[in-house]
């Protein structure tokens, strides 16, 4: 490749990749070749193959299966913005911010409830609403998919008082849970999310397809009605090679 | 333990580690006792062992050194909240919000420059200055530390005429760079931050005591001015295991 420093190989490697990738040389979905097949390919070292291979990783383009190899992932990573899909949700009639994500990355959204009503709250829903650990609470968990690729796991909490009120039970229409629980005067006013990463465990996995202990995001969001009484606290939990997620504030 | 089902047993287990470590028994730095030894005390299964240390992983407690063995972790997860730090930072004369952070937290915060003077940026950070990647930028890059312990690397970058006029090769004084910013009338308006998740890369690894490819947080953090202009890009790498990241905002 003539690029003497290793620093320039690697990365003009990675640039060639990416490039290869969004050709379609290397179709999303498919397997890269293997380090070794790279490394002869281009004429590098295997480090400097790693390297590259570590940037792309970077960037969501592809990811590691450990034991088979480094495939190109099935959809670009998806950018959350969270206070904007928010004033999305207040200005929209629709039913959620996930739908208009997607839809403006030119993905299909999909979201699956597999459960609504009564579940036992884990401990970090249950500290935030002020309830034991494991006491039924309303509750409705979605599988989200773009283009069917799993990509989201959430599970929302709602205290029982307002859950039966607002009626949560069926389809919740126009605006959704934020718009039913705005009826009974306990609409969201501030929100706040709490982000740490985690090995993903095995339910987990099994939607996600990934490999058990794969890095996950667990979002923990928590809405405040205008008293500062927390009305829902909703877990998210993605694969960090598929999300990015960006917050915005003003000064003081 | 007498406590039939697995979900209960790697739990109770979870939280029996948890309480020894809380007393000493297991002392912070130090390495937990092998899957193996933990299995035969408690009398559990292998799976169910791995399974509470999974959950210690997920609360921060401890980590897994590859090849090495689980370590209970030197200091607890710091929690970042960035809106909170603003407002800090704004009401304080002080040098920042790391510092008060960790003061809060009984920890002695200690930061050391490691560069501060022209340097080439990185991609991400000049698409948002709207430079080409590898320009010489006026940088600051630190290595931060909380008991010793290295928990960031932060890389700070400012568009060439703003540091020239307001001196930011010196110290920058009470305030901070922030502060001198805003004697030009470019002090920082608006936020945002861009979190994603990748491995570590070798530098990052040496500075940071870690495995090669540990997952690290990315956080690009863009100060504002009023027009919009960003003013500073920053660049913050963390190991997850040792931080969450909060942010609040209100609804509309």
């Amino acid at each position: 490749m003539g690029i003497t420093p290793a620093r320039g190989q690697y990365r003009k490697l990675a640039e060639l990749l990416r490039e290869a990738i969004e050709r379609g040389d290397y179709p999303r979905g498919s397997a890269l070749p293997s380090e070794e097949r790279l490394s002869e390919q281009y004429s590098l070292s295997r480090p400097v193959v790693n390297r590259a291979l570590a940037i792309l990783r970077a960037n969501g383009l592809v990811r590691v299966e450990r034991g088979r190899g480094t495939f190109v992932n099935d959809i670009p990573r998806i950018n959350r913005n969270a206070v904007e899909r928010q004033k999305r949700i207040a200005r929209e009639t629709g039913r959620g911010a996930f739908d208009a994500e997607l839809t403006q990355m030119g993905l299909t959204p999909r979201s699956e409830p597999f459960h609504v009503g009564p579940a036992p709250i884990p401990a970090p829903a249950a500290e935030i609403l002020g309830v034991e650990t494991d006491t039924e609470v309303f509750a409705r968990r979605r599988h989200m998919f773009a283009n069917d690729v799993p990509v989201q796991l959430a599970s929302s909490y709602v205290p029982n008082d307002l859950a039966e009120r607002a009626d949560l039970t069926g389809d919740t229409g126009a605006g959704g849970l934020y718009s039913r629980l705005a009826d009974i005067g306990h609409g969201p006013e501030r929100f706040r999310e709490r982000v740490t990463v985690r090995p993903a465990n095995e339910d987990e996995v099994a939607f996600l397809r990934g490999e058990l202990d794969q890095p996950v995001y667990e979002v923990i969001r928590t809405a405040f009605d205008g008293e500062g009484r927390p009305v829902e606290v909703n877990i998210l939990i993605m694969p960090v090679h598929q999300w990015s997620l960006t917050y915005e504030w003003d000064a003081e």
